[in-house]
């Protein structure tokens, strides 16, 4: 993440990570989810917490899940159903269910599909947010598959040219084993900037570079500034303008709708489905039956030596890949802790005072 | 295409495609290709110069596939390898076959593959130039399925923050049917640029754009300016900058190296494997499998409507998606001719000349 999305060193709590787990899955209890998926929901949480991703980890998320829980909208105790299903393939409808926990169940569900047929897919609709696709994916790469997962929903990012808003941030993620070398990782969306940064940006106060957001009548904002505030803008694809690149932003956005909300059986958000918010795609994709599953892992590891080796260009201290950075910090938190803000700190405190369970621990 | 890559109107000839794709088809018979497989190669570009994909029709192409075969590079009649396969995958050596002729027959492979377990994976290594990868997903979109080809090879793109080369452009495409709408057809490099839009920019005197290249230590060019010459710069990811987002651009292009190289059994070129050009992957989806294949077109119907209906940003006419476009090109090249650049046409005639084939005819 850019250093301005960072907490500030003097508005950070560092809580142990078990902690944290501990009062996010009661918290999904208390919500009225089985122990299972209270844990599944906590796991995708805070290993995303633990990977650095701050703006998809409890920070963001949790008090939303809670509302959405609270107002009836999630069901803590969903019936997955199947739409249809071949040896390779299934579409189900997660029955309003929280994405962040029935997506490690649709990962799965393709990780045995490529261990019969050599590849698996899952889509899913009708659930809610999937959190750090990522996660999913690395489900896959630890069951030796390179894993994809890709989510669609909303209506915030403009096509190029457009003065209306047709996508949403439409993430796509990979992950890939490798022997030595943290593991290959990539996740991030086909927006110039996720959303959830530019609520982060407001909340540490830092600006919006050129070329994230537009105004509201579709005008790409060329200079560096703060968020026009929460319904003053409408975010830009990758690449921000049509000359950096943003038709490739907008048809990766469109890519991520035809495999999630398209091979999901379901409509796109701009056609006005009335639904949750999200649909869902995961691809395992079996090493093992592509080519030799050790030597795929000695030339992971060798690619991403010579990356991390490579020169840097002037006024760069290192190359790093997806994923190096990720693993590095979560090195540092599980040992020192999961920085948060304080204003989370005093959410949990809130939270857990009012459904009566154990406080948030401090290092 | 942006403006500054079209060839000027002063420097067209126009040549009707039935003339480009037999004078084509007869270079290939000529290298020793099987005239089946002179027919795809030639269905290949000319579908690619119909749709008004330039950089990868036969303007930049041609001249280096007939090199390839002269110089004993490209292998005229392959014996295509199965490495390993699956009801739903298969790795293939490609026997130093030209990727635009061996493309097709893959994804016809992966989707005899998906009619039987869902979905189809087919990747390959040690074939040559696979074109431009849109042609191949589109195969699989007039199937009924969602196609997607993805090709990785060369060290021309940096990664971010790097003064060293490590990836091909690596582009991705994907392809998805319609009813009555033109199919959605993206196709783009995960680089800042494609790498044959610098030579076009060069053979029409354009300049290129800020954060498309950068200079040999790895400083991303942040002025207007004309090419550098061929052995002066890198080429940037998508994005340009780190804050621009070249970080995804990198991680995109990392995907297609893990897709089409790794799991390909192949080895990624920055570990200077010693091979013909690039490896490819080809994916196709049933789109059965998943969902009703009519409310899949209509929905898709009703998106391309909706994103064409958008209204526009101030200064812009309309609103296009990836395929449209290329739709209409191809309306206006079958009636009124493919438009090459004369030096293009004055090759034709020196090649056709020299092989003692039929000339290519003018409209």
């Amino acid at each position: 993440m850019l250093e301005r999305f960072k907490v500030l060193p003097e508005d950070v709590i560092r809580v142990p990570h078990t902690s944290l787990h501990k009062a996010t899955a009661a918290i999904f209890e208390k919500m009225g989810c089985s122990p299972g998926d209270a844990k599944e929901g906590a796991d995708t949480l805070v290993t995303t917490d633990l990977r650095g991703v701050e703006s998809h980890g409890v920070s963001n998320q949790l008090r939303v899940y809670v509302k959405q829980y609270q107002d009836g909208e999630l069901n803590p105790r969903p019936n997955i159903k199947t739409i249809k299903e071949t040896p390779g393939t299934a579409s189900l409808d997660g029955d309003r269910g929280l994405g962040i926990i029935l997506g490690p169940r649709a990962m799965k569900k393709a990780i045995e599909k490529a261990k019969t047929v050599g590849v698996g897919i899952v889509t899913m609709r009708n659930s809610g947010h999937v959190g750090a696709v990522g996660h999913h994916s690395m489900i896959a790469a630890k069951s030796n598959m390179v894993g994809m997962c890709v989510t669609s929903g909303g209506e915030h990012v403009l096509p190029t040219f457009a003065a209306e808003p047709r996508f949403g941030t439409n993430p796509i993620s990979i992950a890939a084993p490798a022997r030595k070398e943290p593991f290959f990782l990539y996740d991030a969306a086909t927006s110039a900037i996720a959303g959830n940064k530019i609520f982060l940006a407001e909340r540490v106060g830092a600006t919006l570079l050129p070329g994230w957001v537009a105004s509201r009548d579709g005008t790409p904002i060329m200079e560096e500034a703060m968020s026009p505030g929460r319904n003053n803008y409408y975010q830009l694809p990758l690449g921000g303008t049509r000359e950096q690149g943003s038709h490739k932003g907008y048809g990766l956005a469109m890519m991520v709708e035809v495999l999630a909300t398209m091979l999901s059986a379901a409509s796109p958000a701009m056609l006005g489905e009335p639904r949750l918010a999200q649909d869902h795609f995961f691809a395992a994709f079996n090493i093992d039956a592509f080519t030799d599953i050790d030597e795929f892992k000695d030339n992971m590891d060798a690619m991403l030596k010579t990356l991390k080796e490579t020169k840097p260009a002037p006024g760069h201290k290192r190359v790093i890949y997806p994923g190096l950075a990720e693993y590095e910090d979560e090195q540092d938190r599980l040992k020192n802790g999961i920085p948060l803000h304080h204003e989370v700190v005093d959410w949990f405190d809130s939270i857990t005072g009012e459904l009566g369970i154990p406080k948030l621990e401090r290092m």
